[in-house]
């Protein structure tokens, strides 16, 4: 342990919350993962890791109490029988092993519970439209009766006993993030209730603290019960406020639970990205929570410093450091700062790619720790790594994302490397796109990769040294990973537009990459986005604070549409609306000319000419492939012994799918499985077939 | 078997299919469910009741071959590995069990696929920009080369032995609905390669005739090989048509297969919904193909009229009768022509809510058979029930779709049911909406209904009958089942404003109820649509077409937004916007004024003022639950032994979802289930947890 590592001894105290005692104060408080119950032993692994990894607290995600709150599509945890204990056993025994609490969030989704499997009736304070999936989903509650609630309170009982049954410490009533029926009947604008659980603020109350009574009567002598609640909702007096109506709550409720886990609603604001919101973002709203308790307080803030850490403790604002994102990114950070290796913190770079798992119901995964969601498929670890089988030198080509991380993990293997990069910065589209407005955190990737390497003597980073095919085999290297990035086509080609746009060779067309190079356009832009995760938003937010008039046209029906499952688009497009970009949906470009765009509308196919000065297209990107085409014939022949084309040089894409590639590559070295079968592991439905 | 019934022997003719032979021309084509490879005995059972109602040919959905094409979020088939074989098989074998035969359709998914769980890279004919999921997911694929192409072939080879050893007769090549690799290579706007697989036609198919050339190799010998290819595009030059290369590539490979599974791309067009195509829609562009071959000829177009069918073969266009929705709605369609029963034709309705079990990833539902997905799990039959098990005598108020249903299934039970209807004309919101432009085919929910109904001594339908619940108590019925419907609320309260809207009393404000009752607006007419499904843009098709002036206001970011999901919301757009209705999205009504409305921008919180004659309200609904609340108190004090509240009397919701309650509360009168558990089994992953 080196020697400041005292500074942080604070943040591993023991802390008592009720019959139960956290080893620490790091809390995984309760986040999805888009594996849930679908996945239970790739789920239970993940969790393991946490554990293993120092966190003193790792909970579940929210866990359906009955299937009358069935949230399929999406794949949370579930316990609506008997029958789903085992998957959550799993789960609290594989988190117990490291002497870590097990928690869970029972949960009932009211009005955000679309029932699609389960086919139930919805119900809630009111009778009203759904609220789950993508907000526009057909059918209604209907408004609880007394009955109901009887049925609900003993559903949240049963399943806080079956939780302990499965073997949890922390047993939560959730009210948070506009998911939760306990919240629903908080709020004055779904609650028009005239009996005892609507009206006043004690009446709305009533149902959130009937289900911690409950809890605690049913399951309050060996477990927790703890409570997550939204503290404030950034909608001023129509909804809760930190300063109103969640103030008062709180007051109503202060000794009640055995701890308060308090954050922002919705989701949104919750986990906001590092686009809009930095490190302990949420202070301000939670800082008065224990004031009026005096039960632990757990709040989150995408804190991966060990020193906000401390502060937020020593100035009184949380007992715990809850962690959702942080955890994801670097599941032994707990251990990292114990052990004073804080330099070896593999920070959450706030992109919530995380979160468009559990949004596009398929697994969890990471930019920066591209193990996640792979613990249990693929046995990966992410900090340990299969030792080399070989004594072979490795040169590795282009050092962006893919090329920095496959890199590293060779190096953590063992193996001999040369790292080199054609440009003088390392990095590549990082680096370049960490440079635009919003974007700075996404250097992380970059710095946490750099800072590993600097200390591998095995692993030699050359910059500024461009490589030709003739070069590589001169170099003498009989084993070459390419990874030389895409460049941005200029020419429209994308998802809608398939051949060249007529005037995409005018010298008044830009892409991504020239305003990268800081070639900017000027005057009146028309940006193209084809791409519709952040490119296009982005650089219409640049080239609109430095003062051009900006239209954005995308043939989707909102701007930056993917980022809608980073849980960015509406924060995007308020800020591009509030800088004053004209937004243009559902419209292709046609052609460019001297002064003028031409869109057609994709719905009517009306041809419009929009005026412009300039053009910038954010449409499909061209791999730069072309070494690894020189290189093939130099691998048939067996002058090279190994080649292999990853990240965006092989398919572009996002940046998470980069470092994996590169970290898959360097795992896969030297053992290379069978393409033809899924080189992972997978849980299946058992079926004993008579034929 | 009545007289009429030897019209329809040719239907009933067993048809040769390379060496296997199917017993009729009935030939249930690959549809996806929503189920797939996550429910294998819910699938299994779903399609095994097919072949017991009489359907020659049952298939799987798309079936993944490898897991390069992995499409999760979606729920297909998957024939990843030998592992994927026993959910496989238990379908072929359920189909066998009826003298069936069983196909399966084996898929590489290209750039469609967008490898979400599986990680891999996707690829194509050239580096293109995902086109799956929402159209709109970040990524590209990477060109295919030699390697990949030798690669594909091989795995579909291994898919189709894989495939035969589970046990199907009947193995597909794709190339259909823009959803396949084949078909990626075969369109120009796709394939620019400058190899043997691109460039010509010739070149082109190349991919395709070996897919097919390697699957009769591999196991052409016991199993019949059969293409499934989209024939047109409706596209024009623009992309494949029945003038232009598709004509051709079928006249190339005319005797290749055993058999031509031919229709319309994309999915939409195939799948056209009621309100846009007619049975046998897809006539003109498939009938060129049986001109070209002597092979079979499978197409579609919606048939559930045996005359049709019969017309289609002997006019030489098909030689089997393909469906995929018709036989969601009539499982046992094929049995009841042979049995000379037509009249209990369960005729499709052409919603697409099946469709939407897919889109949303979640299980088929049906509007017309209620049982459809149930099969298993609820282990519900769509022709059979349980016989009564007491002389209960029950009053179901209320002849909608709800009430009706519910009549029905406790007529077939063997109860004596007195249904009654306050209106005059039975069908409650069918009636009405079946009234409205293109939704006329939703009456078949009525008249099916109806005309089984009529048949059944025990069970009386009094229609133009109000009952208040002191009529209820006078009736002597101890039974009391609630269908009554629900009505528009006037205030435009809904997902998005939750306090009513100022000005929403003004005599202007219509509801879709005051248009149904003929109460129509003139002038400039503003909807406001909270919906979302397809009651604004139809009641905008309406007036529009009646000379209104029609603007269409929604929160949402396209007019009908969820009829995206049912394939639906293209062609209404188009529509709309082809009558000239102005569309303004992302809006939600701030208030009524004489002569305007205010709306809000919900981006930018921007106000706008529309000017207006008059103003329609389709946000929620009002539950019509009066009834039920007055007779809950002789519910309690045993005057009544039960009372129940079904459909949108309960909680508004889409018709299904009507019909599905009326269904249920028919199966659970006298037997209902412990309302603690979920009252249907579930496919689990199976654990050995250690505690």
């Amino acid at each position: 342990m080196t020697s400041h590592a005292h500074m942080y001894d604070i943040l591993f105290e023991p802390v008592r919350i009720g019959p139960v005692t956290a080893p620490n104060r790091f809390y995984q408080v309760p986040h999805c993962n888009g594996m849930g119950y679908r996945m239970p032993r790739a789920l239970a692994e993940m969790r393991r890791v946490k554990a293993e990894g120092g966190w003193g607290v790792v909970c579940t995600e929210e866990v359906e109490i009955h299937h009358s709150s069935d949230l399929a599509p999406f794949f949370e945890g579930r316990l609506w029988s008997d029958d789903d204990i085992p998957a959550l056993a799993l789960m609290a025994e594989a988190v117990h092993r490291h002497g870590a609490l097990a928690g869970i969030e029972l949960t009932h989704n009211g009005h955000d519970a679309l029932n699609y499997y389960s086919r139930a009736t919805s119900f809630g304070p009111r009778s009203m439209g759904l609220m789950g999936g993508t907000g526009f989903e057909p059918g209604q509650c209907r408004r609880m009766d007394r009955e109901d609630i009887r049925n609900l309170r003993r559903w949240h009982r049963n399943a806080a006993l079956r939780a302990k049954r499965a073997g949890f410490d922390i047993i939560y009533c959730y009210a948070g993030h506009g998911l939760s029926l306990a919240m629903h009947f908080l709020l004055r604008r779904f609650n028009d209730r005239t009996d005892e659980y609507g009206g006043s603020l004690t009446n709305r109350v009533r149902l959130f603290r009937d289900l911690i009574e409950d809890t605690k009567d049913a399951v309050g002598d060996r477990c927790a019960v703890a409570v997550r609640m939204a503290v404030d909702e950034l909608l001023g007096d129509e909804g809760l406020s930190s300063q109103g109506e969640a103030y008062e709550i709180v007051a109503m409720l202060a000794e009640l639970p055995d701890l308060w886990d308090v954050n922002i609603s919705a989701w949104s604001n919750d986990s906001a990205s590092s686009r809009f919101e930095k490190e302990g973002f949420q202070e301000p709203y939670i800082a008065f929570v224990k004031q009026l308790t005096s039960k632990p307080v757990v709040g989150v803030g995408r804190y991966t410093s060990p020193e906000a850490m401390v502060s937020a403790v020593r100035r009184g604002i949380l007992d715990f450091i809850g962690a959702a994102r942080p955890s994801i990114a670097d599941p032994f950070l707990p251990r990292k700062i114990q052990e004073g290796r804080t330099e070896d913190i593999r920070e959450c770079i706030g992109c919530n790619i995380c979160v468009s798992g559990d949004n596009k119901c398929v697994p969890i995964r990471c930019t920066q720790n591209p193990t996640m969601g792979e613990e249990w498929r693929r046995g990966w670890h992410p900090e340990t790594i299969a030792p080399k089988c070989s004594d072979a030198e490795v040169l590795v080509i282009g050092a962006g994302p893919a090329g920095l991380e496959c890199a590293r993990a060779l190096g953590q293997r063992g193996y001999q490397v040369a790292l080199v990069e054609a440009r003088r910065e390392p990095g590549g589209r990082v680096a370049r796109e960490a440079r635009l407005p919003g974007l700075s955190e996404w250097r992380r990737v970059i710095d946490w990769r750099l800072t590993q390497i600097a200390r591998m003597p095995n692993v030699q980073l050359l910059p500024g040294n461009p490589m030709t095919a003739a070069d590589v085999l001169e170099s003498g290297y009989e084993h070459v990973i390419i990874a030389t990035g895409a460049i941005w086509r200029r020419d429209g080609v994308g998802r809608t537009v398939y051949h060249p746009v007529p005037g995409c060779d005018l010298l008044h067309v830009y892409t991504p990459d020239d305003i990268m190079d800081g070639r900017l356009p000027t005057g009146r832009v028309v940006i193209y986005d084809d791409d519709h995760y952040y490119m296009g938003g982005v650089l219409a937010e640049l080239l609109a604070c430095r003062g051009c008039g900006v239209t954005l046209c995308t043939p989707a029906p909102l701007v930056s549409h993917w980022s809608q499952f980073t849980l960015e688009q509406e924060r995007i497009e308020r800020r591009l609306r509030d800088l004053g970009v004209a937004i243009h949906t559902r419209s292709a470009l046609s052609a460019v000319h001297v002064g003028a765009v031409t869109v057609r509308d994709i719905a009517a196919s009306r041809l419009t000419d929009l005026a412009c000065d300039s053009v910038v297209m954010v449409a499909d990107r061209a791999p730069r492939d072309a070494l690894a085409t020189d290189l093939a014939p130099a691998r048939a022949d067996g002058r090279l012994r190994t080649l292999r084309l990853i990240g965006d040089a092989n398919a572009p894409h996002i940046i998470a799918q980069a470092v994996f590639a590169g970290h898959l590559a360097a795992r896969e070295f030297d053992e290379m499985p069978d393409a033809d079968v899924p080189p992972f592991a997978r849980e299946f439905i058992p079926l004993n077939v008579q034929s």
